[in-house]
């Protein structure tokens, strides 16, 4: 049934997989639709069966097809495939400016105010690094990372965090995307990772893009379903406790304890805990982390300076249970590190001087401005909308009682001139009947008087 | 004959795979041993086949087994083990000055001379950089790397290398190993990879752990052979055709047109070029790169600038062919960059102010002063020793032309007070009779004088 050319200059397996490949695009295979085994396949077509999975390995690392063990291939869901053609291109970053033009406020959810950074004490910091006697600055560094730094970092996060560990424990690392690729280098690829749906999409990205299996995870009230995580034969679980994204979970104790409970059942089971917002959080105590509560060296911590300081310094950390330190030695320590030396110093500077705690300090106050203004402005919509994940990080989560669809509220906010997000982007899988009248409305850049405006033009485009 | 414990927390698959490593750990499995078939094993074990397939996978993953295609699974040649294990521990860089103390000179293959480093210019620059109203430095930036730094490091490349680029085709990454996993996720880890025997053991562990399978090819005196090239089955080829690590051949034209008619020959075949340190060339006019000789866009070029700069700035590009820009955007355009934004500015200015070229000629006169009086020294060696390599780049290869060992080498070497490096460990198979009196000597660290002493010790130690 595939027509195949032996005597093209493309192999065999390229032309089976560019065949099936234009088909599921064309849309005349359907999601669901079960692929014959690459036996079948390669018996039917008279070759080798090495060529008919090559074909399918392609497939299934581009996310055409899915693989469900024991039971064979599948075709991946359409919408998912639409969503990834949907996806922003790299240059889409230059026209940022002109998207703005057009829209009056943008409840962006990359926005971060940058306007209150200490700039001079960061300069001031960047001059003492660079002086003549810290030559050696510029010399290769520790591939985990300068250990003053590690230090400085461990003690943040053991006080603020609660998360127990050694300078030893820490990867620095730029940035999340690739702190997550390194983590996969760690985990080993054949490794089935289960993700809440939904998901922060770019670490979803990155481990489909290595090869691991992804099994996304419903949740309920409390986030990621414990009883669909045991089911879903997953042996890591990668979850964001302090603050799901999209949805703003916050993860009670208990739940917490079944997936510790889940990682300890298993000799491999790893959870990783993303705590890419922690830092803030306007109400109440902050919960620990999950890492803090896991006595038993099953959570992998990673957490990030993009927000609390800025996204271009591009530095995170990844926090290594000790069971999997001699693996990352084995398999990843000779990557050097991605974050220059000088770049490290100037961040040891800024947190060993205080500068750090003071800085969350105050943002934090000015983010509970921002987030008290959108939560005041936002109560007009109450009667039609049920509003959550407020009270922590960088923006709420809008859902409309009456069903409304997403496309239509996006559409609505756009004709006044506000942009808010969907939240479907961030689905893995298709829910039926679950976020299809979910939007999101980040609040980081904006102004108080900003937020006010928008939250009126929302009133006036949906109610 | 796998004894399997179907109540152990422990999956069958990590019994099966434990069992076979310790097998082979102990020695009691040999290199070249044929597997049972995923499916016989399945077969006799009473398991199902994805069991004894993830097995495999695993121990395909770490390199104790390797697949011949549509032939088998088969032991790994152990040696190759023993070399893995070899490794130094990351820890190793915290020795590095102890190790100095017992020893009077050491031929680092590392070292840089951070000594002529421009300190002030960096220093003025960042300190220009980081005003007041370039606060944007601090929000996200571009992923491929900001469009100005793009244009510099194109223009550099052109004029310098011969290179033909389109700042689009650029991607600004923080560092070589970092670069080489980023093209790993755009190649896919579906591919079979050709690099030269001996090798950078960096690369190869980068494309050897993301899945990639590596076919090792001799080389002759040109370099990589064309002849086994096209005999391995393998569609991407990795070679450093400027200065070929560590021997040190310089590909001469025809066995680069004979690499380029082999891409040619097949629509997903690609030539990668690392171009790690063809800044410094001490003889003659440079040979532009192997990628300014290719009209058909079948070369990808990688370049760094921790050798031409420093080390631990941590930026180097990836140029990518015209047609493999899509598949970038499509699978890893949502990779933030990895490079600060305000340490590209910095670059930028740097390069585009004029102080790169005059940084580079000034270290090329300083590294050929280093060069003359290391092949000065070693001449009263040249009757027991042939000396390669010489010319370009910051290392010279001595090889025993009586058959001495390379461990009785370094062990003579180091007795005197001297660390020379064996070239075995570049080694990524094992080719008998090749490669067994070879010693690496490095100069970039030392000055003219400890050169001078390095070498008499050398006198001493082997004459």
């Amino acid at each position: 049934m595939i027509p195949l050319d032996g005597r093209s200059p493309q192999p065999l397996y390229e032309q089976i997989y560019q065949y099936i490949k234009d088909e599921i695009r064309s849309g005349k295979r359907r999601a669901g639709e079960r692929l014959p085994s690459t036996r079948m396949l390669a018996n039917h077509l008279k070759i080798s069966r090495c060529t008919t999975q090559m074909a399918y390995e392609q497939l299934l690392s581009e996310g055409y097809i899915e693989s469900v063990p024991c039971k064979g291939y599948f075709i991946a869901g359409i919408e998912e495939l639409v969503g990834l053609d949907q996806e922003p291109a790299p240059g889409a970053v230059f026209s940022r400016e002109e998207e703005k033009e057009d829209c009056q406020v943008d409840f962006s959810l990359r926005g971060l105010d940058l306007e209150r950074f200490p700039f001079n004490t960061w300069r001031k910091i960047t001059k003492n690094t660079l002086v003549d006697d810290n030559k050696e600055m510029f010399a290769a560094g520790d591939p985990q990372g300068e250990y003053g730094l590690r230090e400085a970092v461990g003690n943040y996060l053991h006080s603020a965090r609660g998360v127990h560990v050694r300078p030893e424990q820490i990867v620095i690392g730029a940035g999340s995307e690739y702190l997550w690729l390194l983590l996969a280098q760690i985990l080993g690829r054949n490794r089935c990772i289960a993700m809440e749906n939904t998901t922060y999409r770019q670490a979803f990205r990155v481990f489909s893009g290595v090869g691991m299996r992804v099994e996304p995870i419903s949740m309920d009230a409390n986030g990621m379903s414990a009883l669909e995580l045991e089911k879903s034969g997953a042996d890591i679980a990668y979850v964001m406790p302090a603050h799901q994204f999209p949805t703003g979970i916050v993860m009670p104790v208990k739940r917490r304890q079944e997936l510790l409970a889940w990682a300890g059942a298993g000799q491999e089971r790893y959870l990783i805990e993303d705590d890419y917002d922690s830092e803030f959080r306007y109400k109440g105590k902050p919960i620990p982390s999950l890492q803090g509560m896991d006595p038993a060296g099953k959570v992998i911590y990673i957490g990030t300076f993009s927000k609390s300081i800025a996204p271009a310094i591009r530095v995170g950390y990844l926090v290594l249970p000790e069971k999997l330190l001699a693996v990352y030695r084995e398999k990843a320590g000779f990557y050097a590190s991605t974050v220059s030396r000088i770049d490290q110093n100037i961040l040891y500077q800024f947190m060993v001087q205080g500068h750090y705690e003071r800085h969350l300090n105050r943002m934090r106050a000015i983010y509970k401005a921002k987030h008290d203004a959108l939560l005041e402005g936002l109560k007009s919509l109450e009667s039609q909308f049920e509003i959550r994940g407020e009270n922590a990080g960088l923006h709420v989560v809008l859902t409309h009682k009456g069903g409304r669809a997403e496309e239509e509220l996006v559409e609505q906010a756009k004709r006044m001139g506000v942009r808010v997000y969907g939240i479907s982007r961030s689905l893995i899988r298709p829910e039926p009947g679950r976020f299809t009248s979910t939007v999101l409305l980040g609040y980081g850049r904006l102004s108080p008087d900003e937020i006010r405006k928008g939250t009126k033009l929302l009133e006036q485009a949906w109610l």
